[in-house]
């Protein structure tokens, strides 16, 4: 699992700037700091992408096919809850899903993700440090396979 | 509420054009000059914005955000039913949703609005007079509250 | 639409009392003359009804059709999500249903009208004046069959 | 069964002017006419009531308890579908529920009777002769058990 | 209405054999006497047919077509409550549904028919009479056309 | 908690006559002067009152306010089931909901209640006596908060 | 319990034929074979029907209770999930279901019978053995009786 | 796939009769001879069968068996929609199911099909046409495998 | 029916390379290779588009109506199952929706179309073959109108 | 019903330790001894028991048969709402159901109680002195009987 | 399976004591000792388990992994219902659920059985004897294999 | 975060034991040598549990809060999907939810969880590793707060 790509969906490049009580203060070029920093702890390589646009994250989900990555952590926003084009595009890779709220204290439409069924697995609640846990699954399966 | 935006989604460019028995025979252009004259009166300053693209709408709804634009009249067209990345997108702003046709006389997948929830009011089924009472709606809003 | 009944719910005697949080503190006699103020403007002939009792207010719907009547404007309070009594006394005329708060953020039982699919549109969430705008409503819905 | 009620409930005082295409051209009083000479025919003792309001419905059900109505022919309009206590009162009686429309053709919300399970039974969809039928059928009831 | 065919369903064979609790003790060929004393009373012309089977009266129903029956009085049985195929074939007959016991009194699963919404009318709960009453109505509707 | 309002919805008029093997043999009479009693030995201040009708219930109701009643105890018959307008009314006191029979032990529509969500508690299955369990859960609810 | 009917359901006829790998390799002559033996030694008299018709299948039913057919043990097959007419034609019956599968373990509509509510008890899962311990449980169940 | 078998369910030998506004003028021995020209053309051997009664239906396909047919294209009529027995039936074959009408846009319960998920394809929509389009797609088919 | 756009959504670029066990080994280009040759057979004028994202599938939708396309053979892929602004876009198309799969074997999600309603047929489980059934019911819808 | 006993389930060991603003303040001890002093005014017999374990709560019940006890006020905390088990061993008792809080205030999966059924009543939503209204229920229950 | 473990849940051990009307008289030492003079002619070696607790059966379930016990004959009472946690600790037994009762005639809640996807057969009904037929079964199941 | 608990819920110490290709072949006492060996370098203090019973675990995690335990990392296996119990007992920690396995990729009762509501987080899918990710989480929960 060297190679990884961290994908945040719709509004998450508003991150620190909309409903901070909600999502925290911390915005998403800090977040990508932190896992860049983490990365070259665990000496992966990891490419960052957002989107508000479905299809671009598909696009952008099909070039990491050819770009040999292996791994993909995925924020996937609201898209989480009825994107099914975003489901079938994530089919080929291992997927960790993350979200920075614990969605099942929420509204009961974020109680679902149509994504969960295809990832390795899911980390919510634990705000910008889920990401870097999922970096760290990611790793240590890797490991675990070789 | 000196700035607001009016946005239509999905489809709204065929206004006109795309089954007048349901949704009239006005054009885009035509509703928006309805809209800029009466804003004329109002004294508001008015931008228009269409897309078929969630995620475009989605960005231009962020900009908004920069731009210092307060109030923001959608249609979002079907995206009504389902988008819940454009219903996060909306939060920071005083919405008014509208609609042409009343949803509720129809399909029943058109009786729910996941945008609803997250704006100050709804209006539907007067055609294109509702963006006018939309945009007097806004504007007495923000009289009330200065 | 030279003749507009507005037809007040149960509990809508207690505008101002009841609720000020979700309802306003603008009473229902402070209500009408604002309405009627508005009428005068569009030289329209409106008459004002209020009835805790659902069968009263198909009483006075049926007379409405003997008065010649055209539009109603109606808050069907809390009457809104079971009344197919009610429902079925509004099809001879053309209505806007109106809503003082935005049904659609409250409890799931008043996400869902009974009486909106038998309405020419419906407006909700602005207070004391989505009445206003029902009015205005009306009186082009008038304007333009004329 | 000598002394039979028949009951129309909310919306049926406009009989033969609202929706003529659903519920036919005849009025209350001709319809009450007809019950009338066809009650004649069958030595049966008939008194007639029309309300929009439950409570009054209820009111009079509960003076025929005094009066020794022993059956009812009723047509709820639309409380058939949410009165519970409109049911709650008709328990002890002997009661025909009619409807001038097959209901089963129409809205889903018409489908579900509240008033049914409390009945001897239930017709629907022959129009004014529906009642004919339902005063035929409490006469031999009332034969059938003496 | 002419001729009319009165049909019975799976288990009606059985009348006043099984279950007479519930659907009393005449039975089936007692029935057909009654109905044809009757018709003969309003001059009409009946014909008789019982079936277990579904197709068998799907095949009896197709002939009363080319026989010119223009009425149908049918106690489907069980298959009220399932049998789309009955239901087709029905569509171009005027049908009336009746059933012996109050099927909105028993299981749930008694409570909906998928004939009703092809038929012109249903009775159901007055036992024996109710095959009588939908002959008065057949023939009442006929007239009521001419 | 000095001044309550006993409130008896549908049908309760009826109390001894209709049903007693599930309601009981006391008459509604024998019901209030029993309540009367208790509330002198409380030394509360108690007003009483019945009615079928949904709109003079909430009539009452309002009155209650402008009389200085504190704490409501009502048993609103079937209207527990579906009278959200009963329920807005209710919002502005200290209600305590009775029901004589344990409705949790019969037909399904009795289970819920959109009365009890806006009520301090429920008391239900003890007949008679849980309208005085009411009187003194009211009378120490005032007794706790003084 | 001395007169025993065993039928089996539409397909059953394609035991050991169809889907080996669900339902075995016995066929359904070898069934009734063993059964026989089971019968003998359990000094019970037995016969054997099968169809794929439901019609034909209530007609046996029915004759069974002119033979004085006791008990009866059937294998619905795919009539278990929906033929209510069959359901009916049983009630008169002791009467045990069987299957060879557990139908609890496969598709989602194969999870509910219409037939057990009116059966003594359910067997599945336990392939051609299910018959002979139906046998049984008829037999003992006489045994417990007389 | 040398050998096919065409079969018709329910009604659907009053093909060109019953409602041709949705199903067509085309009779069902002309649909047979379309199938046969066609038929010739792709150098298959076809038998027909049309029957109203589930169980006959049945029959004839475990006859297929014997007969080495080996793909069946089926109109199941309303059967669609609740013979499970005649999916059990049909698993052994490969299978495509036809409708003439686009049963997606008819009446809620046509849009399930209980058969579709034992069939290699569905066609619907096409009228007799969807014939045609099936012994296309089974002869491919056929064609693909060896 | 000489104009027609083959249109190809979500993820359909990717076939041959995803899970080919559901898809099948062929390219999308091969697959419109083989869908020219068929039209040319057909003489028939078809052009081609794929986009992951709904909204640049609506903009092609919206310039075929400019182009003067009649027909549209559309494949939406997991839009199928949400994309209500798609559907509202083909509305006034004649519409084949095809699937390579039978979504009718798959996860529950996949059983709906939002789609369906608005075409005039819909093809699925025949791989690519779907394809050139769907152009020549295109050419023979043709046809039969002229 | 001289003897009872008073049964707190799961957590309610935590009374005043545990979310005091929707439990409250008191202790179980002071509960108890609440109880008791209450208890020696109506002269009852009373024995307190509480457990986290449903097991452990079921086979005190079954003592409580030893015992002779014949009433049972029971909190079953938060397995009201899935305690089958528990249910099943309450129906030999008189039991009366209490709860602190109003539970159809709270979350949803909390308006539901599997007890209710088996119980003579319920009590909800006054607090601690629930149980002493529990305990004169069952004191004037007894007397009722005798 | 020579070594079988019969279990029996929460309530058992009130057998004959609770409700005999629906369970039978036989306590659960009689049932204890009928089954093991049915094991001695099969030459099983059986040990028999009562418990209240879901905890103590799991724990007991698990003990019967190293005890060798290949084979399980389980009531288990309520827990049938809701107890996954039961239903995970039999998933490496050959398992027989049975019932004294048919679940199938009472309350809905007693239809579901969350135990039976993971067992071998369910046997319901048949009173004590149920546990007979399940030993039977378990050691023909046993000589199947071997 | 000094101090956390470790618990397992039912079934959880067959870890490595019962479907190793579902749950991994790592036993229970591995798995808390894991987490020990991480919680040292963390400079955490661990406590563990595993416990069958749902009352035990209720009662440690009570005792959990006289032992100043401030997070708690919990596995309820089974008990995940209805113990509403335990989510009681957890309510006064933080909590972090851990399954081995992804749970959205099983049955559907798996994917609901009644215990997340009451949590800092969730982490599912990544067998033991999701246990340190867990114990990193707490101990970073802790940082951040202090």
């Amino acid at each position: 699992m060297d190679k990884v790509a961290v994908i945040h969906g719709p509004n998450l490049n508003f991150l620190g700037i909309r409903e901070p009580e909600v999502y925290g203060h911390t915005t998403l070029e800090q977040l990508n700091n932190l896992i860049a920093w983490e990365a070259q702890q665990l000496r992966m390589d990891v490419i960052y992408f957002q989107s508000n646009h479905e299809g671009v994250l598909i696009d952008f989900i099909q070039q990491c096919h050819a770009n040999k990555v292996e791994g993909i952590i995925i924020n996937p926003g609201a898209l989480t809850h009825y994107s099914y084009a975003l489901r079938d595009a994530l089919t080929c890779f291992v997927v960790v899903e993350v979200h920075l709220s614990n969605i099942y204290k929420r509204e009961p439409f974020r109680h679902t993700s149509v994504i969960a069924p295809v990832c390795l697995g899911q980390i919510c609640g634990f705000g910008v440090q889920g990401y870097l846990l999922a970096l760290t699954a990611l790793h240590n399966h890797k490991a675990a396979k070789t």
